[in-house]
């Protein structure tokens, strides 16, 4: 376990999980949001349940959700727990109230924009209401659209990318960017799931993804319930199999993706991303549009979030490392986009100029 | 801990560790090589006392000893033990039985070529003794002097690696090349050492090195032990690093170089390299002259070795990764020589063209 459990309240199911719901990360019941405790996967499956903002902001922050969609999403509902429990009927202090329980959840994690966006639908949700028991009801339906949207929006990419695979393939992915992360079938895993469903895909290559193992522990758990053949390396080992040809695709998720295509997404992307275009092996990153943030104009302005040391020096209580040493332990990089091949979004596959493509897939929709 | 200690015979040395002492992997005392358990660094400091040679066997295979440098002198010594128990007083008899127990610490990791290298020499001087009980001496000391040398040899390419780095360097390093991989003060930290005893070090930032976390364990507590500076990463962000103009020099160890400066050594150093060389840093590889293999032309031909999955899936007893996958765990990658800045040896700095330059700094000694 990577954690002590710091939540307040956890509820434990059992037994009778079926496949969708133990690769959900997500469920609105009962006006609780109830979330899946991915640090414990795959060895334990429990739930989180959150009744109250702060614990949602905590989930998100301990990374009990992760993946840039879902904590978009959980930020959305987040804002609703928070809204609900508001007392006040006068309109402009529970907005101003939302406000800050927004900017509280703003604060969780800086890199992936998606929470930032979610939460901006939220407060635009808001604004269209009278009365707070009527924003109250409006914030409640826009999470869950937001939540539907983000999952058919994962389908849609999902079609969209399995396009660009050729059959027999073996595909190389970073992280986790798959059912776990997105509250639908997945970023990069639902593009290699619908391949799969197609009969492309041979094997995944699946880098392990320290310092948490979100490909150890997901990816692979992930692709092994689909039936999908998985041979887990660690990290520095990506280039090897790159080099000797034994890779036909990367294909990864993002966590903010910048107007000019520059990509952040898990620490260690952007190292792939290079080998992979050292080595003529073609680089996709699949995102939603919430992922894209046409603000920044290059990756440069991307926030990089640095988590906390015990991350690298140790699992669990167990340090392994030399002590007295510093550590850095960035969560994220940026891939410039000169290395990334294509940008599959739900509203179609993004090419180089990405400047010229981001925007017209985005403003051509808004 | 990372196994369950399966050799035979262990004894705890305990309280009056100079530094000297804790980081020497061998040392041959009354007829027996004490070998210090790198695999519990440095959490304990304990010592293997072997007497027979498939203790010696095992303690490489294990990786109690590990280092090309390192393993070599203790292959040389394990086959001296060997020897010493050999009965009989006929010569040709002794020297089959001698070849058997060559063979078998040959075959305990195949990419190091340091291994053959000193078995090759052990062979050599056996040939020279006339009788049996000669012949138990010459090797001895034939064993002696591979120490003594390599130790040298660390020193003589320290110096020259040395002149390389200029002041005020932040230098990235790979895995353990250190004392305790070489019996001397290391290669790529042997060199960081005399440029710290320059004045010339700023910071070591320094790879984790997954699966078994040689540059968290190893080289972050002897580059603490000297007190230099040391930043822990995960092996994926040395990419970050490299891209931000963090790193002035890549400085690794090598386990075989080919006649052409392709370079195998601990996985993910090509990773290193090749990110290294896109971002314009120079990337040294530092090594003793017994670890160039002029019998092999590239790199292609340098046996990869495979280890276990069980390094990959967990930690100890603990498992974290998904079951029922399959796991690809190449312990060592090559690095082609065209992203070598230079391979800094004993008896000098080879430049490319390598074929060229190794030839002559080997064979112009030899």
């Amino acid at each position: 376990m990577l954690y002590t459990l710091s939540l307040r309240k956890v509820a434990k199911y059992r037994a009778d999980m079926n496949q969708t719901t133990t690769t959900q990360p997500l469920r609105w019941e009962d006006s609780k949001l109830v979330i899946l405790d991915q640090r414990r996967l795959p060895g334990a499956i429990e739930f989180i349940e959150a009744s109250d903002y702060l614990q949602v902001a905590d989930a998100i922050k301990e990374m009990c959700v992760r993946g840039a969609p879902a904590i978009g999403v959980a930020g959305a509902y987040g804002a609703v727990l928070g809204a609900l429990k508001v007392q006040t009927q006068d309109r402009e202090a529970f907005l101003r109230q939302l406000r800050n329980i927004v900017d509280t959840l703003l604060r969780t994690r800086p890199t992936a924009v998606n929470l930032r966006w979610a939460l901006e639908r939220i407060e635009l949700a808001a604004e269209r209401g009278s009365d707070v028991s009527g924003i109250k009801a409006l914030i409640t339906e826009e999470a869950k659209k937001i939540h539907r949207e983000e999952a058919d929006a994962t389908d849609r990419l999902s079609e969209y990318g399995a396009d660009l695979i050729a059959g027999c393939a073996t595909i190389m992915t970073h992280c986790n960017a798959g059912a776990l992360a997105t509250c639908g079938c997945g970023t990069a895993l639902g593009v290699i799931r619908a391949a799969a469903r197609q009969g492309k895909i041979e094997r995944v290559i699946v880098d392990e993804t320290r310092p948490l193992f979100q490909g150890a522990r997901l990816t692979a758990w992930e692709l092994k319930q689909e039936g999908i053949p998985v041979t887990l390396i660690v990290d520095s080992a990506a280039g090897h199999f790159l080099s000797r040809g034994l890779v036909n695709c990367v294909i990864v998720g993002a966590d903010r993706i910048a107007a000019n295509g520059d990509t952040a997404n898990k620490i260690g992307t952007y190292s792939v991303a290079d080998l992979a275009s050292e080595n003529g092996v073609p680089f996709y990153v699949a995102a939603p549009v919430s992922t894209v943030d046409l603000s920044l104009s290059s990756g440069d302005q991307i926030p990089i979030e640095e988590r906390r040391p015990e991350e690298v020096t140790g699992i669990g209580s167990t340090r392994f490392a030399a002590t007295g040493i510093q550590v850095a332990n960035p969560a994220f990089d940026v891939t410039p986009s000169r290395y990334i091949t294509a940008i599959i979004t739900d509203r179609g596959v993004a090419r180089p100029p990405y400047q010229v493509s981001l925007s017209r897939l985005i403003k051509g929709h808004a």
